[in-house]
């Protein structure tokens, strides 16, 4: 605070001679630092380590910054991320925020996580059927040729693959069935339901191979195994919890899936004891009735009664836009609200002002207890005080919401001003593996060099991961969180280590 | 409020079965009334002829909203301008707009005003010789050729034209030079310094042009014409104000350049006394020195001594990433408050955290009058309050940071936040000749139903209309809001006969 005295001078002296240079001066820095105090992990206080590190990670962020700035014909993050996602690789600010802890994933659904290398994998399985259709596709596995209706004809997948010629060829023509990545998405994908199409397509097309339990259970076991590789901890994973099938004509329901997810994640424990654990968030499809959300609140509570332990909440899914709004499952939604956690989807969207855009308002009314994406929250104070008054999670997905055509240019993402104001932001990465973005490292980056100031350090870095972790619903938060404090001191002598040694 | 009996009862009620679900619709609708109690134009009361008139309105923007967000393949204003802006002129909502009286055009720059037909319809004036180099071009007035250097050689405008032997492909390929529309702007600008470099050389290559003092008396004069005709009342023009020349061989500096300004005022107003007035802006280049920007404020308070009432105040132009960052200028700045008021440019910019997103801090603590631009704004929660705090007007040009890359999809334009938080926002329209917009009725098309909430009304049109007199710095403020509220209660009588009789 300044004092009265040279105040009034100033004041003075300003209406004889001009503004007082010095206290224009004071005045700019006395506003800036309100602004730096607000910042989110402005209340981190760094070690005398931890700032060795900084100026390191400092030094590389001014670098990308400056040099996208300067030469913005070339590699920035202004651009959309298909074109730049590979060049990402090449920055050691890239490498160094692969190498760090980063807690936990809050917002993941069901199998948009792994690459489409992955997947294209997966179809070496034996037992599965495909059928083609012009440039549809659709999976089954069999232990004989299947009896669901193909408009072809069901072919073994092996006979299919060694028959085509050119196995390199059909695996590639394959992959692009399991990737919305192209390479002129402007031009692929000219509107939001032009790539929310080719989007939802990808999981219709892989229903049949994820629908196999023995897959669906591989393919959360080697999720797991991924974040963990990408130094997360700890997941919450959304699902619809589809029905899945065996070769013996057994049919399981949701909580059975969800049974297959725990019990998957207690092996993956068993086989790597530093992961911390995962919860499911049951997030069933949007576009229903009322009367469905019913039968989904139900089911969620029958899986809460049996998983405890594992289950989180309840959210629905799908294009927010083209789904039934909160508003309509009020009735239902309130009534549930006695037993089970919300973590809605809400604002995913561009269109102020609409039923979609007033999802924002019926999450929080039904409180909410973190929100999915909030893309739209920059445009309601109300509701941005509300969040920062109830402490109300927002899981951003920045990528996600570039692929997605929420936001051509990431400058202009919300996260931006959510970082400013200090709010409650946890970063997260939505279906990473269909963009064929790592499962975090890549938002982390992006949200860092792409997004936050020029001038957010280290300190919002480490902020951002604790509040992963501080966000989630673990029951284990301060273990994991003692965890998290040791792997970051760690990462932080290794990086000063090596940054001594030349390495870097 | 709430009382707190039933609220009391409704808690209790939530932890036995559920939330009550008239709570959570009642705390939405709280919500939600706090949001539209701060938004710009709550503080209008519309008459019930204006209600009328509200009613026809909001039927045509919901249905043009609405058909943006059902069919985005086609018309929306989700797209570049180029795109839309020749269907925009179907619009009927347009057509309302474009009657509607708009008040005062607050940040609109020297010759990036009018049409490039209206430029090309320049170079058939007597005396004009030109000089063709490769793809670029100057201009020069002279009696006899020109003894100025030219890389080929000066013709005269009438030979080349009639000696091309396609008058109207000679046009059209000089079209091109006065203007920054192309059928493919991605493609042709790819990044914010193409776009800038394109709409820069305009103003190089037509200075010889606009130099020459009768077609820059002329081109004002025709400003305010057209400005007038897009029923505006008031401008505030910014204006480098270049030496001017004449055939004799005389030259002119910014004080005359100035006075030629004022002349033609006068003569409009002679011409036509419905037209209120223009003050002026001295804005010369910021890419320079401080002992120049010390020069350009002596000049600043030479023609405001000399031209008290037609001088409004001092600001600095030019693309701000590239120039010269106001803290460079603080001394001079500071000193040169005493005489003269600011009006920055600051804030157009999408690099968050670098000096040029700084020049926010520092307009506000020189004083400024307004803000140009304040793009960068919504990711300054401080300076957001101390916008509000102090009233600064924030001059908002949406199509302008379209065109100039800052933001490709303008739902994610700050105004929208702007708006919603109730600031003093004042849209304007920057260089609207140079995209081939209206003066200001493109802007405020766009603004109100691309950027607004899709529920924000008649009462958001008003206030921004009033917001532009209010924020100006004309004298005479009061007798302009008295004429502009007979003006539109003449233009809500219309609108509502002409829905009566079927005419619209």
């Amino acid at each position: 605070m300044k004092g009265t005295v040279p105040l009034l001078f100033s004041f003075l002296f300003a209406t004889v001679i001009g503004l007082d240079e010095k206290h224009v001066i004071r005045e700019k820095a006395n506003l800036l630092a309100r602004e730096v105090d607000m910042m989110v992990g402005s209340d981190i206080t760094l070690t005398d380590n931890e700032e060795k590190a900084n100026a390191i990670v400092m030094d590389m962020k001014m670098k990308e910054v400056d040099d996208g700035f300067n030469y913005p014909q070339f590699f920035n993050l202004s651009k959309h991320f298909f074109k730049y996602k590979d060049d990402v690789k090449e920055s050691p600010l890239f490498q160094v925020i692969k190498n760090m802890p980063k807690g936990a994933v809050l917002h993941a659904h069901d199998t948009g996580l792994l690459s489409p290398d992955y997947v294209v994998n997966i179809t070496y399985s034996d037992d599965l059927y495909v059928c083609f259709v012009d440039e549809d596709i659709s999976f089954l596995f069999s232990e004989n040729e299947p009896e669901q209706s193909c408009e072809t004809q069901w072919l073994l997948m092996r006979d299919a693959r060694y028959s085509s010629g050119n196995v390199e060829k059909f695996d590639a023509h394959l992959r692009k069935h399991f990737t919305v990545v192209v390479d002129n998405p402007s031009e692929a994908y000219p509107d939001v339901n032009a790539v929310w199409n080719k989007f939802g397509n990808y999981f219709v097309k892989t229903s049949g191979l994820f629908g196999y339990k023995p897959i669906w259970e591989m393919y959360f076991y080697d999720t797991l195994k991924a974040f963990r590789e990408d130094n997360i901890m700890y997941i919450e994973i959304r699902s619809v919890l589809p029905p899945l099938y065996d070769l013996k004509g057994n049919t399981y329901d949701a909580v059975q899936t969800a049974k297959s997810y725990k019990k998957m994640l207690d092996r993956f424990i068993l086989d790597y004891p530093d992961f911390f654990g995962a919860r499911l968030i049951y997030a069933p499809i949007r576009l229903v009735s009322a009367s469905t959300v019913e039968e989904y609140l139900e089911t969620a509570k029958r899986i809460k009664a049996e998983l405890p332990d594992f289950f989180a909440g309840f959210d629905l899914v799908g294009q927010e836009d083209l789904g039934v709004p909160l508003k309509e499952f009020i009735p239902q939604l309130s009534a549930g609200a006695d037993e089970l956690d919300y973590f809605f989807h809400a604002g995913e969207t561009n269109w102020f002002g609409t039923t979609t855009d007033d999802n924002l308002f019926d999450a929080v009314a039904l409180g909410t207890k973190r929100i999915g994406h909030a893309f739209a929250l920059a445009k309601h104070p109300v509701l941005l005080q509300e969040v920062k008054r109830r402490n109300i999670g927002l899981e951003i997905n920045v990528i996600s919401n570039n692929v997605l055509k929420l936001v051509d240019d990431i400058r202009n993402h919300p996260l931006a001003s959510f970082l400013a104001q200090g709010l409650p932001v946890v970063i997260s990465s939505d279906d990473p593996g269909v963009w064929e973005a790592d499962p975090l490292s890549h938002d982390f980056y992006v949200a860092f060099v792409g997004v936050s100031s020029r001038n957010a350090d280290l300190r919002l870095l480490k902020k951002l991961a604790l509040n992963s972790l501080y966000y989630s619903t673990a029951p284990y938060k301060d273990k994991m969180i003692y965890e998290f404090e040791k792997r970051w001191s760690r990462f932080i002598d290794g990086l000063v280590r090596r940054d001594n040694e030349g390495e870097l």
